[in-house]
């Protein structure tokens, strides 16, 4: 935890499985079924099988390149005010460092303006309005600063839940997971993970702590800090060499992820002939499509494309970027 | 797996943290909120925080010496049917090996009799009704032979969800479980396990693999049961000792409890007598009637408790009972 806050001593933290599984049991804790949950637009496509697992609605909020909209976002609480739905409002989710499929990082201003607007329409829903922080890949961070969390915001944090993980910056294979949690969400939600598995194994959680006061911990996310960045550096360079000049593409200053954005008219998704060609030359991207949430007020993107550098070695990524960069040319 | 089986090959294994996790996620993947699960009376009382937190219902069937009564399942099941309730009915839960809290071995007759009785019932009912078979002690035998599971019952398989653990005969620190499912359970629960954590820990899994090809597992076990064994003699002993004639006893073959019933007016519960003079000479014991579902059709037994040998030394287990012993004098 890099922030200072006034509230982080009522703050609570609980060890789970991943992140994975502190999302899982936020909206097990918040929501009953019908609820409606405002994610991102595009967002992390793993939580949307969790919304829909449990039979949530997710509402979706404009992205710019510091993260939300705020307008739009006020405008959807306004139009879910209007037609009696705002009770059904829960949380809001926010994948907030280098966003899982974006990039994207919030910027701290907008975390703010994010937890004020939620606290405007309290009243009308009647109860609390969470705003559930995704901080899977903060300590990914290779170029630029650090943003301070949402825990930060003054008066707020009794409003934020922060999802952490180990899982990305030090042991997939360990999966241990925090969050950081208000009451009396943190009860509700430590109550379900005893229902569900009694507890993070015991050695994992020695593990880790072990990795973290030895000091290992944190040698090791710098020389992945450093491994990526090169990763990143190399798929850049690649893109800029083999992509054509119609291709929007995002760049991130940390995490696992380009994103890129073709005309409109032509799609990405899995029965595309772009995927279809990439995956005959053995490469492999995240179609956009899949990343949105169905929403009745808008066409669901289906042009864009999330490439990962995370796993591939430095010529991997290069020649994969080729071949892509082949196939794009071919349908441009 | 000792067990021989013809459908062995249709069944799919599924690995999870602890079997808790297994006992969870089959609850969400065959029951909906209000539906009816049949339990052993008593049950291991962990379970009956999952129907509750998920709004189910339990009916209890009574235990014999050698596990379930057949004759008041049916009685159970009829009376379901009956008052239109089967259909909600969705599976029946048995601890088969030393069950928690009483020590009870299930017979494999009994399992017969069981999968025989709940195939009857599954016309009028109008769906499957499983059997969950949580075997979380059956490595932990030191007297007698091992009886094999309800997996081994022909032509049964396909009703059965055997959960096992390796966190009990193992490391509990590490809670890996697995479970053996049939279709289409397999692949709900499958589904359910993605969502809650995406897999259990990689690095636990290794870990269990290679100490169970290396051999240092079933060395680890036969140490386990040889302590253990020894373990329940001392607290025989002790018993046999200092516990008041008034007092039924099981002795178990395996686990890690023996089971002490008082005589039916002498409470046991968290506020009576005996359990705060127990407390206040370091002693805890866990009350029987916890063990209870709510069940409107007997009154719930409050004269019993479970003595675990599992965790305490030798000489701390004949202490303990001396103690116990005292306590139950005075009020016998």
């Amino acid at each position: 935890m890099k922030d200072k806050d006034e509230n982080y001593c009522s703050a609570h933290l609980l060890i789970t499985s991943g992140s994975q599984q502190l999302l899982y049991m936020t909206a097990e804790a918040l929501c009953d079924a019908g609820d409606i949950v405002l994610v991102e637009d595009p967002t992390y496509f793993v939580f949307l099988g969790i919304l829909q697992s449990r039979g949530l609605r997710a509402r979706s909020i404009r992205l710019q390149r510091d993260g939300l909209d705020l307008a739009h976002l006020e405008q959807v609480l306004q139009s879910l005010r209007r037609r009696g739905e705002l009770r059904r409002a829960k949380f809001l989710y926010l994948v907030s460092y280098f966003q899982n499929p974006t990039g994207i990082t919030t910027g701290f201003d907008k975390k703010r303006g994010i937890l004020k607007l939620l606290k405007k329409y309290e009243q009308a829903a009647g109860h609390p309005l969470y705003l559930l922080e995704d901080a899977a890949y903060r300590e990914l961070r290779f170029a630029g600063r650090d943003v301070p969390s949402a825990l930060s915001v003054r008066g707020a944090s009794d409003r934020v839940i922060y999802a952490g993980t180990f899982s990305k910056p030090f042991a997939t294979g360990a999966r241990v997971g925090y969050g950081i949690l208000p009451e009396p969400v943190f009860s509700a939600v430590k109550h379900i993970k005893g229902n569900h598995d009694f507890g993070t194994a015991n050695l994992l959680q020695h593990l880790t702590a072990q990795t973290l006061a030895s000091g290992s911990y944190a040698r090791h996310v710098t020389q992945l800090r450093r491994r990526y960045a090169h990763k990143a550096g190399v798929m850049k360079q690649a893109i800029k060499m083999y992509f054509p000049p119609e291709i929007e593409w995002w760049e991130p200053e940390g995490g696992l992820y380009f994103w890129a954005r073709l005309p409109r008219q032509i799609p990405t998704g899995v029965k595309s002939e772009i995927f279809r060609s990439a995956l005959r030359g053995d490469v492999l991207y995240v179609p956009g499509a899949i990343c949105y949430a169905d929403d009745p007020t808008r066409r669901k993107p289906d042009h864009e494309m999330r490439i990962s550098f995370g796993n591939a070695s430095e010529v991997d990524i290069h020649e994969a970027i080729k071949r892509l960069g082949n196939v794009l040319q071919k349908f441009l």
